[in-house]
């Protein structure tokens, strides 16, 4: 015999949990086709060059490879890698710019801690363009995760906008360009940090205490979206990135205005980084108002070219993503996500007896046939057992049919939610349940 | 640079096909769900002791294994042996008869030929049940065959349905029960051969002409299910197991009758074997009479133990599954998939100008709050250009906005399958378009 169980930092759900995962991930589907996403979904074993073409020695040691037969192989560590080929292989059979949707499994064999998972679901939409991206695509992307969070209605949310080319710019201006990967790396840890020690930190990095007045005056800004475009404006840089980076904020700022996304789901942030290094302009992260300590549950931003190991072609982008596995645990694990219900079913059908198991058959098939999901409780079993299985399962209806009413031509209905019981003919019960259900 | 490309044997789609293939997937999953079946997904990743627990040399060649850390890990090469696991891991939180249905990747290191795959989705629904399972699951799962395939729309179809006791206690009957597997095979492979090859096969396997006549007679044998029945009864065997198989059989047909199936979707045939060992009792197979070629395209049955590697305890079970990436191949290559639609848009908002891009921004919003999938063209275009990817892309509206739609606040639509064109207010446009599209 061998003990069931499966590896550390793979989740799976129970039946109840499924369905409400299964929920989002339907939102999400349906939020990123209501802006026009397509879908696409590319295999999850890929050849090991293809996807490790980037490289990185962080990549390189959580990547799942292996070989089969002659076969380098290796399992996709992120939706983005395989985009890039699928875009670069099939540019001609494409219409750009390509507003493409991705929702699978990804694998990284992380060391498994709380939290971490090896196995995880990310949602993914991106724009990709041949050599211009407009900056509208910026912009609605801040709408679609709008609609996307608004749709899960986990709460209030926030989305925080900036640009890379600000903050580098900044450094550049203050002359800190040598240092000045550090410093944003720094600066992306921020909120995880007590002000003194990333004052301390910032310190080490810089010497001069005026600069660190003033990168720290940034990235504490708050303000309207325009007051932060204004403070911007302020400061009269001659960095040609700096300007750049504001005046493409501002497009992006006016944009999400005409968008209509409202006042307090969005404000600019000069924190937001983004860890990747890839990202060059307009960069995102969502925070929930009632969950801080989640931290970013959908994050991305833009590219300047996304398949340049692939393709002479230049493609720049834009995109989100929602690591959904990560974030539905979260959820789950403080009781955001905490339902009864336990399966989809609407109605069960409950034979008194054995031999009136054809009737609630075929009393199954119509009703099903009507679209409602129905379950017949096949097994003998006293009423009190098959009440007991519909309340545990969550379902409203229960259909009861004994010998009385096979006489009668009717069935009882039980509504579990009120334990109202009422016997209804058996040629008005569509009317009766449809209205209900 | 390197060149974009993917493995042999996996199948990946453009858009427009990937939208066809995700509408069988949603249809499938609903009618899985109109029967009561709860959703599972379980790790493509377990432990290779898990997965290769039953072994077989042919499995443990075609399966993905590989070390990681100090981990023997392989990818699943079926949805069974998963669910097998998942029952018995977490028997004491699950309700039981426990149906499931589980739609995912699957991963098989076969040699690559046309039609077979090493990575594919598996469509499966199962019913366990602890110690015994009635029979009433066998039938409702024909119904279940016959909702999916329904709603596929992709033509009649026929649900082929017999039970292994009844061939396997004709061979005991007739005395052949040590070649009884070999004849088992091969009427499993009766309808890919011509008449004569059986003929001469069979009689290689069995000595006496009579004996092999008799076998030929059953397998050949074609009436109505009530018939089949008949025939069987008609035999008086003394085959205990002939005979348990006869009485199960004829509850199956008397339950499918009871579910309402179309006299033209099902029938008794007692080819039926299915080639995996495990199936003990009802065997199902589906056929598309338009397409007879493409072979079963769902099939299933009932087993005896699924989870005897795992657990003491006795689970009974049936199931049915499709393999929908093949079926999906094999239909767009024979042409029965054949869609214009690459988009799920309904509308394309065309401004005709770029000052114009703020008034089709404010536009989208709106129409997307109604639930409208809505694109915006973003970049600068000619309005013939603008058609022209509504057109290919398959959007049936475009709303076009130009100068003279700002000043008098209307929007022109075109209806791009009609041409037909109209100018709305832009305070009427909800009420024209809702019922549109």
């Amino acid at each position: 015999m061998i003990e069931p169980s499966i590896l550390p930092g793979f989740m799976e759900l129970l039946p109840g949990d499924q369905i409400a995962f299964n929920k989002f991930l339907k939102k999400i589907q349906e939020s990123y086709e209501l802006f026009g996403f397509l879908p696409i979904d590319t295999p999850v074993i890929e050849k090991a060059e293809i996807l490790m073409a980037k490289g990185g020695e962080e990549t390189e040691k959580q990547t799942y490879a292996f070989t089969k037969g002659d076969n380098e192989l290796a399992l996709r560590f992120d939706l983005t890698v395989p985009l890039a080929r699928y875009v670069s292989q099939r540019q001609n059979e494409l219409y750009f710019p390509f507003k493409r949707y991705q929702i699978g499994k990804v694998y990284r064999g992380e060391k498994p801690q709380k939290g971490r998972f090896r196995e995880f679901y990310q949602c993914d939409a991106d724009v990709v363009a041949r050599d211009i991206l407009p900056l509208n695509y910026d912009a609605e992307l801040v709408s679609l995760i709008y609609f996307t969070f608004k749709k899960l209605a986990i709460g209030d949310f926030v989305v925080r906008i900036s640009n890379r080319k600000i903050l580098t710019g900044l450094l550049e201006e203050l002359g800190l360009k040598s240092t000045g990967g550090q410093i944003l790396r720094l600066a992306d840890k921020k909120d995880k940090m007590s002000p003194e020690r990333f004052l301390a930190e910032l310190s080490e990095l810089v010497a001069n205490q005026e600069k660190v007045d003033q990168i720290i005056e940034f990235l504490n800004f708050n303000g309207s979206p325009e007051e932060s475009i204004h403070y911007l404006e302020s400061r009269k840089f001659k960095s040609e990135l700096f300007n750049t980076g504001l005046s493409e904020l501002e497009e992006v700022v006016n944009t999400v205005r005409q968008l209509k996304v409202p006042d307090t789901n969005w404000r600019v942030d000069f924190k937001i980084i983004r860890g990747l290094d890839y990202y060059t302009g307009t960069v995102y992260e969502t925070t929930l108002v009632e969950y801080p300590q989640l931290g970013s549950v959908c994050g991305g931003g833009r590219y300047e070219d996304l398949a340049a190991y692939y393709t002479d072609q230049k493609l720049p982008g834009v995109g989100i993503s929602i690591g959904l596995t990560r974030f539905f645990s979260q959820l789950k694990e403080i009781g955001a996500i905490n339902s009864n219900i336990k399966t989809t079913t609407q109605v069960l059908i409950s034979p008194m007896t054995e031999n009136i198991l054809p009737k609630a058959n075929s009393l199954a098939s119509v009703l099903r046939q009507n679209g409602i999901r129905t379950e017949v409780f096949s097994q003998q079993s006293t009423l009190k057992k098959q009440l007991d299985y519909a309340n545990k399962q969550g379902i409203n209806f229960v259909a009861i049919i004994g010998e009385d009413e096979i006489t009668s031509e009717t069935v009882t209905i039980k509504d579990m939610g009120t334990s109202d019981q009422q016997t209804i003919a058996l040629v008005d019960l569509l009317d009766y349940l449809i209205p209900k259900i």
